[in-house]
């Protein structure tokens, strides 16, 4: 995919208003990552006002990192929402696997077919309904074993599905590439990922989801690399990232990218 | 108003327990925050007990920003409290103007007339019945176009209301402030603005509250022009922040405040 | 003690799967610390799955900073696991006597005997139904003054039961020893107390309960010496902690770990 910097310039124009319904370990994190990136976030998630915040955001993540029921309710409610008004939505299924309430809670959002779902190797394999590794939120299966399962996946949900890992892999189901961005500095902080879902759901507003999402994943983990330069262990990494995600511009992402058709 | 350090002196020395029922997003910094200041900070807001210790805290901050109903409650009960006994509470009404539910609910909370109201033009605003153009927590109005409502919303409550923004004015109805100390990156991170009101109500214990509050902004704005100094970026201001909040002094404050009567 | 560093080469070796029940302030921080260290945390509290993945965790933390009856009900249920299990959990009894409704459930969580009980001197004092100064979450009692309370109450639970301060004691009721390490920035950053939790917790899975605790105290207070030699404030202290934490060897630990019995 060629000059993903125009899809960060828009997202900057755009500058999104972002609801975000997501888990208490990431939501300071992730307000801060979607500032930085030149987003407005709002984590609205209380049941009697995220379906209504969700007609007026422009984009939405849901993340079930720490949901309980009335949680994942406010999650449907607003998913709903977002899916009647054709706005992008952005599922993060956190340890799926995990628990038997996750299971089925996850199935429901993703029967409203989110514009991306991400996770890593594991949880697209429980997503997909095939036997996983994961231990916790971690993954234990590798990004390669999952690129079938997420095709699988964008097939029925009719979106975009992202694979995240050492090497990240994105897919519509038809189409697909590889990300060779990021740092594993990355993998060694908390709530990393769960930003990003932030960050991706402000490139889809008004951007077709597959390019987007790929312009996305490139500018954070081009900011990793540059952040990662910079940091002497996980705890110095986190100022520089979002530094590094505040300096970031289109010629700087055209350069750095690195995306590969898959 | 001259010598705004003998507040912050008598501050420091009272190292007021603050109890502070806030959004989720804001609980971290804001307790680091409270901490630095010299300030010490008790995140209680189970409805079970927020009322209960209520009667031993020093000073109280409300802020809505992920409350939900049974939070609501605690809220009011605590603010009660406080109302009661004669001890300093901050209000910030977050993104009030978003949803029907905020705005019912907040309309509760200033019944109870808090001694401070903290929030942004579209904030202010809105609370004082006026249409405001806020989209999400971000503010669409300028503080100037919110000071005759400020002024309104003070004299309603008995209390000081404080406009933040680029230049933020606080008022007691008859008297009025300009505060010219602060920085854009403190814009760019969040829980800025939840994090002050704990300074706000700590300053305000035992001290007048539109000088107290006023002293409060003042700091708040010079640590923020100190950190801006040493940062690159909105990641590397918060430490710097919080070590600019922990070094400052009243000398410094008296020789670095930019108040101007309003 | 000799050699604290074997206990901290098996607990890296071994990567536990801690989950953590504990408060908002604490989650990102906490995970973040157990990152660090070299462990795998799972912040995992809502009822319908706290005890399900105790099942699947190796170590549990139980923390009742800003718990619910909701949280309360799933620490118990969680807990119950760990001890019909025999796997280790960590209790963290957070400003317990400031109100009767942390005092009535925090009984329940003692009487399931928690493999670690760790709190200031007041909250020990107050767990162990002596009168205690301690005022909000901030201890009003020295750490010598709890020192028989702590025996007292580790005998009762058959566990090991930890004060922190200045100099940290710890007992498993019969044999005792002090801690040297750390640093008084320590106390100037929220959360550091919760997120030692976490260690203790890594640190006992497989390995005899006071040794691995007191080598998880000694490398948390070192990791803090070291953090602090570098920072120049609460604010900078934070990142610089993490990065030592994330440095830190069995040979560093043997070298810098101060250990006297007591």
């Amino acid at each position: 995919m060629e000059r993903p910097g125009r899809h960060f310039t828009a997202m900057r124009e755009t500058a999104p208003l972002v609801q975000n319904i997501t888990n208490f370990v990431a939501m300071n994190v992730m307000a801060n990552v979607l500032l930085a990136i030149g987003a407005s976030p709002a984590m609205i998630h209380a049941r009697q006002e995220a379906a209504e915040f969700a007609g007026i955001a422009q984009a939405l993540t849901v993340n079930i990192g720490t949901a309980e029921a009335e949680w994942y309710a406010a999650m449907e409610e607003a998913g709903q929402v977002m899916a009647e008004t054709g706005k992008p939505w952005v599922l993060d299924p956190v340890g799926v696997g995990a628990t038997g309430f996750r299971r089925e809670r996850t199935a429901r959002l993703v029967a409203l077919k989110p514009t991306v779902i991400r996770g890593n190797a594991s949880e697209i394999l429980a997503l997909a309904g095939l036997g996983a590794a994961g231990r916790g939120v971690d993954s234990g299966d590798s990004v390669e074993t999952a690129q079938d399962a997420a095709r699988t996946l964008a097939a029925r949900t009719e979106g975009v599905v992202v694979v995240s890992g050492p090497r990240d892999f994105a897919t519509d189901g038809s189409r697909s590439y590889h990300l060779g961005n990021g740092h594993p500095l990355m993998a060694r902080v908390t709530a990393m990922g769960c930003s990003l879902n932030g960050v991706i759901a402000a490139f889809c507003v008004g951007q077709p989801g597959l390019e987007a999402t790929v312009a996305a994943l490139a500018s954070y983990g081009l900011a990793g690399e540059v952040a990662a330069g910079q940091a002497a262990g996980p705890g110095s990494f986190v100022p520089a990232f979002l530094d590094a995600l505040s300096d970031l511009d289109a010629a700087a992402l055209d350069a750095g990218a690195r995306i590969e058709t898959a």
